[in-house]
């Protein structure tokens, strides 16, 4: 198989609020610094691009994040940006940019890749990949990653497979898919992890385009509609009649439009220290810590303080007798958050929105 | 007695730590807007000037404080700023004031107020310093103010007084001081409270320049022989002489020096909300609560957030599952400690100075 036949597709349009009051709608999490010295989606194409050649990147996002890409990635051609015409959640966006590659070459194969999330063992990842990308040309097959889980996680969707029928392609494992899950409770993440059925739904996918195609329309004429309407759109020079497509796209994620219902689904198995990095307290298992657990970026000083993260480069930070703290300083707002409620973030980040005096923190 | 007869030495020159990040060498707690609108130092001059004319304060500090207080100050003429040649306690402090004012009046009163302390009943404080002025005058006592203690503090000296020998002098009730007594431990502080004999020592004293003059003679020859070095340095102008002076006295508390050896000390019963806002805690019973306890100077958003207090003015604060904490963001450094370990913030500003790298956040 060689390199020319394949697409990064990076999904750089994420609009998360759970890294605010750092992350914030015009500054979302794949344009923070926050895993490494670089912003998120900088080291997604880096991790990448010695598989993939950068010119054979598409990333896509809104008007405004395009922007910020672009100028992060000044070197990559202009075709490597495709605006979403709207926010529609990830099958539109999926099916624009599959029908793009698709309209240069049918049998090309696309892996599709989120700008942010972290992932530890980079080698084992881009082994991974390859295989997946060998799996889905040679088996015309859509392909996912599913992550051993580790702990009994309620913030990710699940895959079930079939763990008896798994075999080897290249260098990963492949199981048969037998359901995709959403977020369970505890007591069903517990089943989850002991049963060892079940995997994390990573969010990468990789297939072939006119595979895609055949299996949008196979689970739904109404894919098939709004494919062919995009399809029709792009040949015609997008425009007007593409934002017309898109918005006529039902605005549904593409695990739920497609994958779940889709016959041939497969999932690599990919144990190669995946996050998705989906709030505050996460970086605690990320960022180096001292021996009390504290793990900071900024100068800071623990007194009998333990288990706390900090975010506040450039200044001092002291802690006294503080333990298990999400600590975040941004400019024009703090932020103090026990870490095991981080989540609840995004619910300062409505208040905030509700308030037209507070609007301007968002 | 009349107004002219009296003066204020407001003592400036406090060197506090315990207001960190907020609070630094170069800008102690009396220039902090800490208990309201306005610089500690500056409430100070505005509460006693109903009674005492500005023109006879007399403000004492080093220089550097001086300056900043002029600033504060600046229609308050300039021979009401008295420069302490050294930082050698109140002792010195006040045996300067006082000779400055002797050298005028013998027969003057002085009284002497902190300028970083809070009082929330100006009415009656104002009620009870002219009694204490009149009895200064007319007893020729050195007067002091006791604070009804309300809970056992360990972190105000104590002053034990002859309940039964209590009487009425103008707007105020007078005991015979009986012993000063250090910082008690919790035990102690239990007894004295519970015995209803000791009162805090809340460090504001009036006294006859003359009178004073005497008391130190009576107590100590080497008291005597400062004194004497002191007022013939401020008659020959000051100067190499004064510097030599002040530095050969005894670098002692007044309390320790003086009032706890001299005879004829009066307590006064000073109930009028006295404070030494002796750290960021004690703002928590000043600043106006939420109905979790919270108070906050600047914009703050509470998620199930209790007891804390919060300094951000001017940026928003969020605070989500946090309780009793303090949380001070001034400029370069930001504070979150455990509101029960406040008086630990003085260990931090020991550690930034013990460090090349850190000593600029002191």
């Amino acid at each position: 198989m060689k390199a020319r036949d394949v697409r990064a597709v990076i999904l750089a349009g994420g609009r998360g609020t759970r890294f605010w009051p750092l992350g914030r709608a015009a500054r979302p999490k794949q344009f923070l610094r926050i895993t490494g010295r670089d912003p998120m989606l900088l080291e997604t194409v880096r991790r990448v691009r010695t598989l993939i050649p950068p010119r054979r990147f598409m990333l896509v996002a809104d008007a405004d994040q395009t922007r910020q890409a672009r100028k992060l990635l000044p070197r990559l051609p202009k075709d490597c940006f495709l605006v979403e015409p709207a926010a529609r959640n990830t099958a539109p966006a999926l099916m624009l940019a599959t029908a793009r590659v698709w309209l240069d070459d049918p049998e090309a194969v696309v892996a599709v890749l989120p700008a942010d999330h972290l992932i530890r063992d980079e080698a084992r990842f881009l082994r991974t990949l390859r295989a997946g990308i060998e799996a889905a040309a040679r088996e015309n097959a859509l392909v996912t990653f599913g992550i051993p889980p580790t702990y009994p996680a309620t913030g990710y969707g699940y895959i079930r497979h079939d763990r008896e029928k798994g075999r080897r392609i290249g260098g990963a494992v492949f199981y048969p898919v037998r359901a995709f899950k959403e977020k369970p409770n505890l007591a069903q993440a517990d089943e989850y992890l002991a049963s060892g059925d079940y995997a994390w739904n990573s969010g990468m996918f990789v297939w072939r385009a006119g595979v895609f195609a055949e299996k949008l329309a196979a689970v739904s004429p109404e894919l098939e509609r709004a494919w062919k309407a995009i399809v029709e759109a792009l040949r015609s020079g997008g425009g007007p009649k593409l934002r017309k497509a898109f918005a006529a796209a039902p605005a549904l994620s593409i695990d739920y439009a497609l994958m779940e219902k889709a016959e041939g689904v497969l999932v690599a198995d990919g144990d190669f220290g995946w996050s998705d990095v989906g709030a505050w307290s996460t970086l605690l298992e990320i960022w180096p810590r001292d021996r009390k657990g504290n793990a900071a970026r900024g100068e800071t000083l623990a007194l009998d303080a333990k288990g706390c993260l900090v975010w506040n480069p450039g200044r001092l930070t002291a802690l006294i007798g503080v333990r298990d703290l999400v600590v975040v300083e941004a400019g024009d707002a703090l932020l103090v958050c026990d870490a095991a409620l981080d989540q609840k973030v995004k619910d300062i980040v409505e208040a905030l929105k509700k308030s037209k005096r507070l609007r301007k923190y968002v």
